[in-house]
């Protein structure tokens, strides 16, 4: 089934219920209120929605409105936890190695898992608001589950089956930042400020044969200001599956329900082609085309996001519909907005 | 005014408020259920509570009850948003620098914060569950605050104005897994698995005078098995004060309501005694003691802890009365303590 939070001016939003083509909804209000609730207590709840997406599907639902993506907060609009995993290798050696190191042993058995910032997640079609261009803006085109509990020190087949859903993140960077938090040994907090989500939230159900093995064996598309610069492969070049990645973070503690989990930025290998390494799949964030450039020209030419700027991530099924909406984005100016606001009932006085 | 969450088998348990003397409780069930609910509207919840707290001080509250710390969870069971400062200079450079190294000027100026796991904070009486006591398990002594919601590129001094709550705070360390995860450039996940929090979260009035300058001016008392280890004054040492901290966390985002920060290990600096390095105020953590002793002896001799030890920490106020109630844990083994529940019944039949 597919779930979404519709915005209502709370914190938490409305809990939806969305067609399997993205064209209808109906408010679950009926069995649950808020998206959380649903996961506190899955068992209860799930075949209760699952019969309205039924009905849905059918034409049966009776009160059926149309489905408007623009309405979405997260899925999920605040979470008790966000793990941010790069399990995606190439990624990982386009940003940590200079040209012609090998990217460490430990690596390529032990995932990265970070913890980020899950207060206030940010709808798929909210602005990315930004005090200052010269801070890097980078998208980050992923994709991330939601969990049940799971107990500490599970085993990664045990923490697969706690994936309750899947959505598509994009976790924003301030690149100019984050150089300076690593170097300092702390956390990644002004440098990931916050992560926005699809409009819906799938089960795995949904993905029939593509998910399989813990992995999602999709391509996800990532345009920038219209233009597609990534199609990569989010199947075989995930280093790490989703229940390496949950049992990983599970190692020392349980994990609540509602834990959210990403995947790391979706990156697939360059190969040489005339002598010259080549990435026919594209990036999915733009620190990793700069780090593409570097290696062929030596020099970085492509800037950050400026304001103004789009970002779209999708990602279709083999049929060719969208399986999780669209997050499609603008980055806006902090301050800018700020004016605006102030100044509009002046404007209209 | 003080208030708690009772253990109920609900993920959030009930919110109390607990009298000034930590003697007697009433449910808040008449006003709100869940302490985040009262967070996420504060301006609305806060003097009702005020109102029943001021009845059960006067001995006016009609259901009241004993109160009783060890039926508590944690005062928020969990929480959208953990960030752990270091904003104690000394305990920096004990846990980071060689002998005779210098702390760099960066640290000086802006603080360390990390973001931490709150899916599943524990309770002060908890136990500190750990599968192998080779992980290298420490306390730590903290000081922590509950914001409202915090706007983005704030002040130090506006950001001081959301705070909500205080409560003492106990961040569980696994030593010996963490110094693999700086390395590797992960966040601290694995070695960071649990926060403990003390019965009651107390409004910053309740601390009187010494609630100055965003800081908290008393002595934290740290006892491991039984034995008084550290009594560190939470004031003028600390380098960065509470507003400096969320303003420093909130440099590039929305901090929402229900944020907890905490300070970072207590710490207060050693002085040169009889041409031996001394920390007469003691310590608030293990880790420091072995910093303590690698300074004064060339070598670390206190081990870290082991199944079956306990850590308390608590404050007094200059009235000699406990302000937070104590955090008084045991430190289990997972899978002692799972051997155990599954061969309970065979006992007893």
């Amino acid at each position: 089934m597919k779930l979404a939070s519709y915005k209502d001016g709370s914190r938490d939003g409305q809990l939806v219920v969305v067609s399997r083509d993205l064209r209808t909804a109906h408010y679950a209000s009926g069995i649950a209120h808020r998206l959380q609730q649903a996961l506190d207590d899955w068992d209860f709840y799930a075949p209760q929605l699952q019969d309205l997406y039924d009905a849905l599907n059918a034409d049966r639902a009776r009160h059926s409105f149309d489905f408007n993506p623009a309405q979405c907060m997260a899925p999920l609009p605040r979470a008790y936890q966000w793990l941010s995993g790069a399990a995606y290798l190439s990624h990982v050696a386009l940003l940590r190695l200079a040209p012609g190191e090998e990217l460490p042993a430990a690596l390529k058995t032990d995932p990265l898992v970070f913890q980020g910032a899950s207060d206030a997640f940010i709808g798929p079609n909210d602005d990315i608001v930004v005090a200052s261009e010269a801070m890097g803006i980078d998208f980050s085109a992923e994709l991330a589950v939601i969990t049940g509990d799971v107990k500490q020190d599970t085993n990664p087949e045990d923490a697969l089956d706690s994936v309750r859903l899947l959505m598509l993140a994009n976790p924003v960077s301030l690149r100019q930042l984050e150089a300076a938090e690593r170097d300092k040994g702390a956390g990644l907090v002004q440098s990931k400020p916050v992560t926005a989500f699809s409009p819906v939230a799938i089960t795995p159900d949904e993905l029939g044969d593509a998910w399989r093995g813990g992995k999602v064996h999709l391509a996800l598309q990532t345009s920038w200001n219209g233009r597609k610069v990534g199609m990569c492969d989010a199947g075989p070049e995930m280093g790490f599956h989703f229940g390496q990645l949950i049992a990983h973070a599970a190692k020392t503690r349980h994990l609540r329900a509602g834990t959210v989990l990403g995947s790391g930025t979706v990156s697939n290998s360059g190969a040489e082609k005339h002598g010259r390494m080549d990435w026919p799949k594209g990036y999915s964030c733009i620190a990793e085309k700069r780090s593409m450039e570097a290696l062929q020209k030596s020099k970085s030419q492509t800037g950050f996001m400026q304001f103004g700027d789009t970002v779209r991530i999708e990602m279709k099924g083999k049929d060719g519909n969208s399986l999780f909406g669209a997050i499609d984005q603008n980055v806006a100016s902090l301050y800018q907005a700020q004016t605006d606001a102030v100044a509009e009932p002046e404007a209209t006085a």
